[in-house]
């Protein structure tokens, strides 16, 4: 079992993942466009290194390198900077939110020169990169048996499950995306309703009790119990939801397939609204976005 | 402590409402319209009454009395037929999805005749009537006070809450009831995107993995394990969503007061479209309503 692993993209969900693997006794070597980064990953335990090249030189043979970095271009740029370095046999993951269809480009990309290619959908917020994640993974069998004591480590227990083929674990967290877009809107939309109502419901207390038994318990009430906990009224923040497109990609999919979607259509409206609109509803959803990811909230 | 209990009610929820109690060392007495439940109880330790005067009869001073029936008439009927029999400092309890200025009407109407009524929403379907449940409590915080004892051996560990005036458990229930109907809408969307993918994803493992670790992790990911473990396919059934008013009622209520409910509202259309026309997802929300509440599912 190789526990020599190569990470770049120490943003908030990279750093965590990294010290999850430093806590399970991996080396880890650890890269990022910005050197203070790596740096600061340094004086945590793991081995930095100050370029593409070098990472992957202190890197033994059969390497396996997770990419946290953001969608898009930055991932096509760090597969051309490795790819002269990588040889057959060697595992590289993406474990961002990158639409399906360019990690299936990518897959086949490097297939063609023997290097497999993992899709890996990350969630659980913060928490879950530095004490276990849900990771869900698309590519070649073989490549996440070889090692699956890795996304063993980085998960919580049950946490992480292969999907099938390349693409199917960024098509499940685009999806989960989408669905966890829906699932803040119905929350935001009850509470908007408590607080609309003649009652002095006491929010905290309101989330709690419906964490504890209730058919509509999830994550999602015990970040809301925390974050009225702290802030009861919602008061001096002003309720815009940020976010990136993967709610709209699902949407998008949707459409093409003739699949009903409204409750996502809605959600996906009331962010984009919620720049210029904001209510108690789009305040919580900020509120909750930053208690799990640590999405910037404005004041 | 006063544990001896008059039950009124032995439906589903009833049931094993009482079941629970009994495990807990409590006399309950139990009636019911239909005898032959009374009957059933009787076999199962509860004391029987054959008429709500016995019910009252058998129950001593400071009476506690549950109701677990049809919101509506039916509430209205047995409080008329009881109240004849009740005396100051007796509490009675609505646990039904009662409408709260419902709820809030009857409290005047005993509060006059110094009997205390309370309303109690009750969530977590039949496992948590049984092992445990979330109810929100509203009306006179001395009368919770006197009798928290019986919320606390009624709900799970954190499970209950008073919440405020007469009307506001009830209130709160109607309100995690739209929630609940968003929320089952929210991933059947989901699912059915899964559906309509090219991979061939077992939906079990997804909603597996999904309930670990994940953003979207909840009690209903872990119902869609079941479902999908007993029927991966959700073949042979007809996706016809039953449910009664309440979701339409929290509708309402946002409707009157400017709120944006606009999930909600998609997801009770949904419902009501379901009658005429189903798919992968209503499939999906009439078994989970199945699985955690045992309501009808059409084959």
């Amino acid at each position: 079992m190789n526990k020599k692993i190569g990470f770049i993209g120490l943003g908030r969900m990279g750093r965590n993942m990294v010290l999850n693997l430093l806590s399970k006794k991996y080396k880890v070597i650890v890269y990022n466009r910005d050197i203070e980064k790596v740096k600061e990953m340094e004086k945590e335990g793991a081995i930095g290194a100050y370029s593409l090249e070098e990472l992957v030189n202190k890197l033994g043979k059969e390497k396996i390198i997770i990419m946290m970095i953001t969608a898009g271009k930055p991932i096509d740029e760090v597969i051309s900077g490795l790819s002269g370095f990588l040889s057959k046999g060697d595992i590289l993951i993406d474990g961002g939110n990158s639409f399906y269809e360019d990690s299936v480009r990518r897959y086949e990309l490097l297939n063609k020169k023997g290097i497999n290619y993992l899709d890996m959908g990350t969630s659980g917020g913060l928490e879950g990169a530095r004490n276990g994640a849900c990771l869900t993974i698309g590519g070649e069998k073989n490549s996440f048996d070889k090692i699956e004591f890795l996304f063993r480590d980085l998960a919580t227990k049950n946490g992480y499950a292969y999907l099938g083929d390349s693409g199917s674990g960024h098509f499940a967290k685009m999806i989960h995306n989408g669905i966890e877009y829906s699932l803040l809107e119905s929350y935001a939309e009850g509470f908007e309703l408590l607080a609309k109502s003649k009652y002095k419901f006491n929010y905290s207390d309101v989330s709690k009790v419906w964490s504890n038994g209730s058919v509509i318990r999830s994550w999602i009430t015990e970040l809301a119990e925390r974050v009225f906990r702290k802030n009861p009224e919602l008061k001096d923040i002003k309720g815009v939801i940020g976010g990136g497109e993967t709610g709209s990609w699902a949407y998008n999919f949707a459409k093409k397939t003739g699949a009903d979607a409204d409750c996502l259509k809605h959600a996906i409206e009331k962010r984009k609204e919620s720049e210029k609109k904001q209510s108690f509803g789009t305040k919580l959803i900020a509120l909750l976005r930053n208690e799990f990811g640590g999405h910037e909230v404005k004041k």
